[in-house]
């Protein structure tokens, strides 16, 4: 059975991403691909790697006829999500890629995106898209919020250990380092190949980065109190990939035994033997994260490293995750394709 | 109906882009990985990107059970694979990506590789393994020669005009832009990230690159006549992909509709509009072939730009396209992939 | 004795290179550095990398002080920059880094750059900056013109041939390969870390690229007829560094024995022996030249190989050697820094 | 007047560093370089991008001559150097770039580099590198050991802060992300382009990598008790630089205080406004350190983010300044170059 869905803000990398998965995948079929900037365009105009694809052309949101659709996938930029979001048909199943109903709280909203909400009955309705932990919410779902990417690496590498008692609540230090493809296709000039190519900086340090909202929210619900992460995020020269050090105070063996138990029968989660480390290289253009635990020479602290692909398991991959268990497909379809490495 | 193949020399490039690419064909299934200097290591401890897949660990040659075999892939360095390829069963059907059978004189083999070849009777029985030419050949071949990653560019940029008057064969240029890939995982000081990265120099210039012998083979073959091209690489700080500009002498729309007519029912070569040019971006971990045609200012000069991605279209993809042909399965079966792009 | 000058477009990659390069020259001191969109920033608040220096902050054109300056250099966009120089006092010496002041001729001009030129008379009185073929010209000069990156790095490899019968006229390829630098600190999605890393693409392919005008300008003149090469050049992901590969029909030894001669004496220039090849790598940040020459296999086909830094020798470093000629100095003096490598 | 200098170890990217700079130093001149494996070759054949310099070729360390010598620079590799040094003239002023005598203490030289020192005499005899820290010591010093890179840029962002109470000293954490040249112009897998480029991983986790060593002796020392750590280096697609993010329990306002008055005066280290941040981008090629302090949003939690060219300020150009002070030159002569960017 083919279920049709719709892209919106197909001419942004995550739209892309999800058309190159989609193409992959053998019961979605694309009817329509929105992008405003381009409407009238041939999706091979502004992504010529899809070229090979028999795909309508890009066009107009207002053109979508959205009662033909299965769900829809909205990868529009934060803020225009909700305004398109808010006016679509009640009953169709959405799966949103922005920032726009991550946080539950209108006042988090607030404070970390500075606005006020234009669809605040969604936000309590919309389900937090980390698949591996909200599965039974997102499968009978009507509207998806993808997670961050920063968000979902720091929570695949520390989430199981929250409610336990293994680590230290009180000092949890998150160090990432990024790829540039998360800041999206934007005309920013520390975009540029000139100002990213051999060198790395730090930005929204101090704490100031949003997905502190998704990490606030999630931990503080686990661990039924108030958890706070220190974060720092880092533009590395690659496009693809995050990479997490995890700086956690508690026992390498507890740590490594938990997640291994808990990621058992993860289909995308591979957490490595004890002491071994993974690297952004290794999961690029695919669904997989990797994790290693190593115990630091000083007694009770522990580092764990995790990866994942931004564009894929860190969005679109999780999208379209999410969409097979909203669909009724196998959780894994079209998703299973390993890693390009070199 | 499952087909049971082995990779000889797994532990390189080619050998894990085929394991990369098996591992999504529905009807292989790959028995036995071979890499000597590996041999009883777990896949995942020289590919970690491999990680997910369920695969035997590798294990010697010697080790391998090929009578159980449906077909054999040989990812062995230059002139090892002739060595191990003349002892295997002589019904077994063999793809070999090294260069050992791609030129059917033993005199221009000498001539490009300054060896005696230990396996002459076979280099006369090898397929030459450019598949949209050598369909038929390669559907009931014993062993296949797979195409050197320049080489196979070069022939798409240029083949279907040889045997035609459009171009004059006494001048055609061949300028490459190559990834490192192409040269393996090999411990080269020019290799190095140090001396690669944000640079970009000629090698082998003056018609000394061995795949001119391809090109010569080739050429003259169509052309019923001794054809010799110019042909020079460049090595540019990327890990996959070839763009080959050629320069030929000939009607711009002349040379544009030949192409087209000739590629119009191939599924992965792809000739763009009129005036378009192709970037190696565009069919990154792909199997496609996009090529551009361009009228110069210059009356009768022409530029064709041609992009393949070097380890998949370029070795690893075109050995799993003729392997369909060679096993009756569909010929594009595990290779329709989007490429993967930023 | 020290000469007062000001950089006029000091937030563009140009204007950058210009203050590295002048804070190593003895004789040299900026006296201010205008930047319209920047202005009254520090230095620092634009180009971090420049901290250290002791800087005016940058300003609008219109509060330089001309009066009181030796020489100015112009940094700015083509079309903006003739309309600063045709106001700027008379008798001020001016090196425009900018296209507008390369083409004599008025109709050549307007076919290039699609525009009139709002000041005819300083085209004709401007003087072509390649200093090594200028030299005697550009010291007695008021403007010098910039040449364009390309166009340097094709005449380095070639003028000294043109007006001999080494080569043959009717049959010059230049094929380029070039870092993004070369298109300034512009906010484009083609100059995105995401588009251009790791893959490689031709653009204004077919003789659009508006260096040619320069080409055809220069190679004329020298030639005493119409000359027309052919000129492809290709985004490479680097950020500095330009490599040309000059195909021409004629003899190599001839030829390199030509260059040898040619360039025996000057300091930036470096024919490297019969055979070898130069790489970007080995002229980052430099304002060398590196130039080789290689025979092809075919008989009186011979391949040049020549490298520069687009932001030095291709534009900033050649306007510090012009200004070193206009104001007395050594012509080296602040320009013998080796390159940067790795 | 001239001091006369030799170079062992020309070969590496350390030797070709020194060599680029030392030729911009008005008062030293290169009397030898030595190379085992290349001996007997010109130095451009090695290193191309030294080409324009009038340099001695390559040859045996038993064929220099240090009788002639005023110094002698050592970038041999680890466990070599020693062996070399331990021979030379004993009042010949020597400076080590390896790690042999970095730590003074032989039994904490045995347990990180695991042998026994060959040159235990000299092993006390040696003055630590850090030049801003050891300034009086190292200008009458007759063996000056070089710092870890690593250990340089860590000691740069916290050591006026481990004497004051202003820090946590049981909680340190520190987070590097570094360029491949740290590792040399070595023949190893994960120093491959294709290995390297568009990725990051962590190595050297949980407190096995040697430059803690010198951590510990340092800051140890300072603290007068047992300092430790944790330190965990991260390989980036990046040639040079190192960016350090430090963790540290304390007012970022105190920090920063205490880091722009200890640093006041120093020529080479910038302490950046309050709240700014670093990146490597800004000091590549150059002897610059810039430091950026940031208070996190946690209460008493402090970032310190801090950046270093490995090989300039991390290695070579450290020698030069300390070779400057040993000779009795201007600290800075030969060293104040701006850095490259882009």
């Amino acid at each position: 059975m083919t279920h049709h869905v719709a892209i919106l803000g197909a001419s942004g990398y995550t739209g892309a991403e999800l058309i190159r998965l989609i193409s992959g995948h053998p019961n979605l079929a694309i009817s329509a691909i929105a992008g405003e900037r381009k409407a009238g365009l041939e999706l091979a105009d502004t992504f010529p790697h899809l070229r090979h694809l028999d795909m309508p052309r890009l066009c107009h949101i207002d053109d979508v006829d959205f009662a033909s659709l299965d769900l829809c996938f909205c990868a529009l930029p934060h803020k225009t999500s909700q305004k398109i979001i808010v006016n679509l048909p009640h009953n169709l199943k959405v799966i949103d890629l922005s920032a726009d109903f991550r946080l539950t709280d209108l006042a988090e909203y607030r404070k970390w995106y500075g606005d006020q909400h234009v669809a605040e009955k969604l936000q309590g309705e919309a389900v937090y898209g980390l698949t591996e932990f909200y599965r039974a919410d997102i499968s009978s779902a009507r509207l998806v919020a993808g997670t961050g990417c920063n968000a979902a690496i720091g929570q695949y590498a520390l989430r199981p250990l929250i409610s336990t008692s293994a680590i230290d609540l009180e000092n949890i230090i998150l160090d990432l380092k990024c790829g540039v493809s998360g800041a999206g296709r934007s005309l920013a000039e520390y975009l540029l190949h000139a100002e990213v190519s051999e060198g790395c900086g730090a930005y929204s340090v101090g704490g100031t980065h949003r997905h502190l909202g998704e990490f606030d929210q999630e931990f503080s619900r686990i661990a039924g109190r108030s958890v706070h992460v220190q974060f720092t995020p880092h533009l590395i020269p690659a496009n693809r990939g995050i990479l997490a050090t995890a700086y956690v105070w508690g026992d390498a063996n507890v740590i490594h035994n938990i997640l291994v138990k808990h990621y058992r029968e993860e289909p995308f989660i591979h957490v490595l033997p004890m002491g071994e480390t993974p690297s952004t290289h290794h999961v690029r253009g695919s669904n997989f994260v990797h994790i290693g635990v190593i115990a630091d020479r000083l007694k009770d602290r522990t580092i764990i490293v995790a990866v994942l692909d931004n564009l894929t398991k860190g969005s679109s991959g999780q999208a379209l995750q999410n969409a097979n268990l909203m669909l009724g497909e196998v959780e894994t379809q079209g998703l299973m394709m390993a890693p390009l490495f070199p």
